[in-house]
């Protein structure tokens, strides 16, 4: 039921296909987030015929609300949803550590020095342990509890075609020690992932941690790909809070790809940024999921041959024509930006939708353009286009 | 361009068909709000696909910000937000008085003694004099004016098929002497909007006010219909602010029926429950508009054949099925309850669309079923619909 074929490689670039029990995808692909089990404007049928082959929804949510119940007894996401297309779950580790605590943290055996002021710690607790994790829910306050345990059992009842082992995400302030300890203990918590799979209509991908350090990061890549996962997800945040990350991110990235087995596929979790998907595909990455077209969508950011652009400055009040000249998608062929400005300076949720429509059509469009690049060998027309992001 | 041909009559019940330069509309009609240009989740070709045939702007909202001259710069409503739908804006009359004051109000000669304290009208003051009327933008403090022949020229920069003269829509505590004394400048204003009025590819329906009082009514029904108007708005706030509000109004719509020339449409002005829908057509009126299918989608209320029903009732959360098992709408094809219920307890942008998509074809279709009944000469499917709303 699940496979990974690699068609054509250039450079270390990879066109793949990755089959499902609920259908195939082309890879390199983007993964829209689905973050409580919907698009944030728009149908998955709607994002498919733009196309998305797959769809990523968290976890976590419905993990504190007990809500992966409520889906198990519907018969899973699928059902749900009310969606045939293919589906994949996180773990929950990411949203643990960055909503639950604002990356404060403390272990028992190792308390943990890092960029987090002691206000951030108190507030939002996460206490972290070798069976799991302890946190304060950032919904309602409940304090709940979390182990590799029960992430698998939790995505087994959501049922996604492809889900993940769960992880400690670090933050990319945290010091070596730190990241060491907590790698080792990912480690195990994969393992033990893994052991709690039941079922064959689900695919596991392991996560490689190690923060920014090059020796861990190798590490992590020989230990997980050691352990029978069908593919990896490349984790940990290489967010604007660490100072050069994009730089430091492609250097990970150029040594996972000779770390990690060829023939799997590999996910770099969270990275949507177009000049990021080009710089990662071409460092052998295979699948991305960001919540960039939406988010961007909701502020009124465009993304556009242009590079970013905000529509809602008021240089577009009278602006006619498109969004974007070179754009083939229904909102550029059908709208003047002046009503788009109008509709995001409103807030008004059909702005939302409409420029979604765009974000999501400019990516999807740009790993359709990655893949024929890879196929004819030739991705300077990307190149080109990413150029408008890096500056 | 224009006209207005009755098709069938069943009681004082009428089949027509309204011409505009954009389109025909089969009446009765249920025209969407689609308030700053926009109808809050769906986009105009979404709703005409549901079977709406003519959407409604606020003039309010581009008066304020003066917006409405960005939209004569691109040609018109039609062309600013991509449409070839016949439209309709209002005067903005009603927004000044219910947005920009809370029915606080004060004229120099007869100062009002309402329902509403001396608090409301220091807060939300608006000026009303033989010229017009001064108010503050609820959406910035700026004090505004408007006169009917400054609605009438925004509304012809706007652009929309058919416009309504301005006039003050009273509050349903005011007095005999107030209602009598806002009635006739309303008269006077409506013969100012008629002359402002230079164009002849938008055609202007007056509005007959006069509260709860039947010989005001009556006075205004005579004194508008004797004017070159299209057609007739009825106006005034029939709220549940009202006490005996549905009674009143269909007391006062059994008097407009014999009143207003029957050769002429008639508009009932922001009513759109289903039972004021059918009430109002077997009374004869031809147009309504309302912006309840949207805001009760925001909310969680869904229109059905078992009335009205909040999804987000915890009894949901494990229901499958449908929302109406009578409902052919896409929603109720492809989604079940409990996905809905998750959607809306979490207030996302995509169940607030798809229970839009549902009220708004429930609405359509009960005024198809009208339409259907009225040419059949039987609404007594119409009227068991109606039952469910009326408890």
């Amino acid at each position: 039921m699940f496979g990974f074929e690699i068609k054509k490689e250039y450079g270390k670039a990879r066109r793949g296909v990755l089959s499902t029990p609920h259908g195939k995808i082309n890879t390199p692909a983007f993964v829209p987030v689905a973050t409580k089990g919907a698009l944030k404007g728009m149908g998955f049928d709607e994002a498919s015929a733009l196309g998305a082959e797959i769809f990523m929804v968290n976890t976590f949510h419905f993990y504190c609300s007990k809500e992966y119940e409520t889906v198990e007894r519907f018969g899973g996401l699928h059902r749900f949803l009310g969606t045939d297309h293919p589906l994949m779950t996180d773990s929950g580790g990411f949203q643990v550590f960055s909503l639950g605590a604002g990356w404060g943290r403390s272990t028992g055996k190792l308390p943990h020095k890092g960029a987090s002021s002691s206000t951030e710690r108190k507030e939002g607790m996460v206490r972290i342990k070798e069976k799991g994790v302890v946190f304060k829910s950032p919904f309602n306050g409940d304090i709940i509890s979390i182990t590799p345990e029960d992430s698998i059992r939790a995505q087994e009842a959501l049922g996604a075609d492809i889900i993940f082992a769960f992880d400690e995400c670090t933050s990319p302030a945290d010091s070596y020690d730190y990241q060491k300890d907590s790698l080792e203990r990912t480690h195990r918590w994969a393992e033990r992932s893994l052991n709690t799979l039941k079922n064959d209509h689900q695919a596991m991908m392991g996560i490689v941690q190690g923060g920014r350090f090059e020796d861990l990061r190798k590490n992590s890549a020989r230990y997980i790909s050691s352990l029978p996962f069908f593919g990896f997800g490349i984790g940990g945040s290489f967010g604007e809070s660490f100072g050069d990350s994009k730089e430091n991110m492609y250097s990970i990235l150029d040594l996972l790809s000779e770390e990690l087995p060829p023939e799997k596929p590999k996910h770099l979790l969270g990275i949507g940024e177009p000049e990021d998907l080009v710089e990662a595909v071409k460092r052998g990455v295979d699948l991305f999921d960001c919540v960039i077209p939406t988010r961007f969508a909701r502020h009124g950011t465009i993304l556009s041959s242009h590079g970013r652009v905000n529509i809602r400055s008021s240089r577009f009040k009278d602006a006619k024509g498109p969004l974007d000249e070179n754009c083939s998608c229904r909102v550029c062929l059908n709208y003047h930006k002046g009503y788009l400005h109008h509709l995001s300076r409103r807030r008004e949720i059909y702005g939302i939708m409409l420029l979604m429509v765009h974000n999501l059509h400019f990516i999807l469009h740009l790993m359709a353009d990655v893949r024929e690049g890879i196929e004819k060998g030739d991705l300077s027309e990307v190149e080109r286009k990413k150029e408008r992001f890096s500056s």
